[in-house]
């Protein structure tokens, strides 16, 4: 499988390591030998048809902060001209997500199907903006379109709403999406202020660049959008959420809650409306998860309410979704 | 498609009105049309090749107690008798589960894919006693053997464990699979005696007929040989699972480990050993769930501890499991 690899931070890095570490189990086990073939940052790109050097790649990347160094001899192709111009199989999307205009994401996304490329996103930007004519566009394509990574990391609860739920109606569900608010909003209920809460969330690297993102509910939405659309077949994107952020909440309200045994959540949920604001819910719901975790309930006709809990965030859990995307591609497939 | 039902209790006859209700979105969704042309329960069964009235079966056996009254005109069928005479594509197998023979099930089973019928139990005793054989001989006549219903109800832990995080490694699990001790061991958390507690879950229904199947760890371990083989790749049964109950459990030891801000629940594990015992667990733990409630915490190689937590039991909810069986076998004879 010839794979071409947009962006080189963490996830993509972490990717680069698990198909090293993995090549032989993944060989033996599901019979692919993934090969990237064209892969690029911000500042330029690599290509090499037989599959570039991913020890290599990693290397050069923490030596000379880009990937455009990785054969000084040959042509310095741009992310586009690559996607243009290199023949690939699957095109792995991982720059960051913007909710403006999803770029570079989304030119990447649409010129990939557009040439036949089966397409893997953990970019949440594109299909928070454009999921529906995301869909379609794949389906006129003929690729599959996957993006496991874009909700709850590692943990698969698209797949295990879509799959595992198979013949069931779900008839709402309500999740805690976003692990930094959490971490601030769990560490209020210890005693914090917003603000030390906020400032103890960003030295430890867990506040995107634009905090915004994650104080005003934008990550949160994302994924109600992509789970909205994927899940209960509703075609909706970005402005369809009745979106809240976690900025006013106070240490006051935080306390009032849990002399109730609630806690305040920042709640993304779909149930006749599609909201994400914080809410109180009880602490003794297996939804109230603490710290840096997500957590999703799914209420279903027949099966109750049932609860899925993990690490919403990660480099290498995000990767591991990303080969559990491979290897969906790869069987869907062979069975066409 | 066809279908046998073994045993008519209080799973097969939601299965049979789920199967009434949603008749027609399960031929315009996917295409089947499920017929029941045997079904029995312990005093005999009722047959007919182009499919039992599944409304008349549930009144008649509120009415007499027993499904053989079906048709007073026609033959007196045993249930082997209707196993091994009645041409059909699928079993469906909800008879008691035990643990000595775990017949009449096992007869059943093997009886059903020696003539070429897929399989679907929700009765644990044969797969506890004998899964790696049982496999063997679905295996060897080329039928599915399909079981969600017998970990979880119809919370779909099986498969989660089993698709939903494909080509990753599992490395070690551990849940709180018994709903009706997780009850006992709560109530003893806020404040009743053992006796009391299960005196009252007693009173709610929630209790075996054998209460030591709930109490001594026989339901929690038949769980655990399941999910040991089917995600774990182990061959083993009952007898490797060393196995405690909840009856030695005080309050006292209750009370200590709330000290610890601790709870006590009866853990099925795998993490080198098979082991089914109470374990104190942080209360802030994912798996710390309370009441009826299951909950499985699975640690895989890349993408952390992830925890699923739903109703265990109930027969609606694993009749829905049947149906996700269903479905499954379905896709997978197309498949071929």
């Amino acid at each position: 499988m010839r794979i071409i690899l947009c962006g080189f931070g963490t996830v993509a890095q972490s990717l680069a390591k698990l198909l090293v570490s993995r090549s032989d189990d993944l060989y033996a086990k599901y019979g692919i030998m993934p090969r990237i073939v064209g892969a690029f940052d911000t500042h330029g790109g690599a290509v090499e048809q037989s599959g570039l050097d991913l020890n290599r790649l990693v290397e050069i990347k923490k030596k000379f902060g880009s990937i455009k160094h990785y054969d000084k001899s040959k042509k310095k192709w741009s992310g586009l001209e690559i996607i243009k111009n290199v023949d690939a199989d699957v095109l792995i999307e991982t720059t960051a997500s913007n909710y403006h205009d999803a770029e570079p994401g989304m030119s990447h996304i649409i010129t990939a199907m557009k040439r036949g490329m089966h397409v893997i996103s953990v970019n949440k930007g594109p299909l928070a903006i454009a999921f529906p004519s995301l869909m379609e566009l794949a389906t006129y394509n003929q690729v599959q379109f996957r993006f496991s990574g874009t909700v709850g990391g590692g943990t698969p609860i698209l797949d295990y709403a879509k799959n595992s739920l198979q013949g069931e109606q779900i008839v709402s569900f309500a999740g805690i999406l976003n692990g930094t608010t959490n971490y601030i909003l769990t560490n209020m209920s210890h005693g914090m202020s917003f603000a030390q809460a906020l400032k103890d969330a960003k030295s430890r690297g867990y506040v995107e660049a634009d905090e915004s993102l994650d104080l005003d509910g934008f990550d949160a939405a994302a994924k109600l959008v992509i789970l909205a659309n994927w899940i209960m077949g509703m075609k909706v994107t970005m402005p369809d959420i009745n979106r809240t952020g976690i900025r006013k909440v106070t240490s006051e309200d935080v306390k009032k809650a849990a002399k109730k045994k609630m806690a305040i959540k920042l709640i993304a949920s779909c149930d006749k409306e599609l909201v994400v604001a914080p809410k109180e819910i009880p602490i003794d719901d297996p939804l109230c998860v603490n710290g840096t975790l997500n957590a999703i309930s799914f209420t279903s006709e027949h099966s109750g309410t049932q609860t899925i809990i993990g690490k919403g965030a990660g480099g290498t859990e995000t990767a591991s979704a990303i080969l559990r995307d491979l290897l969906d591609i790869r069987k869907e497939i062979l069975r066409d």
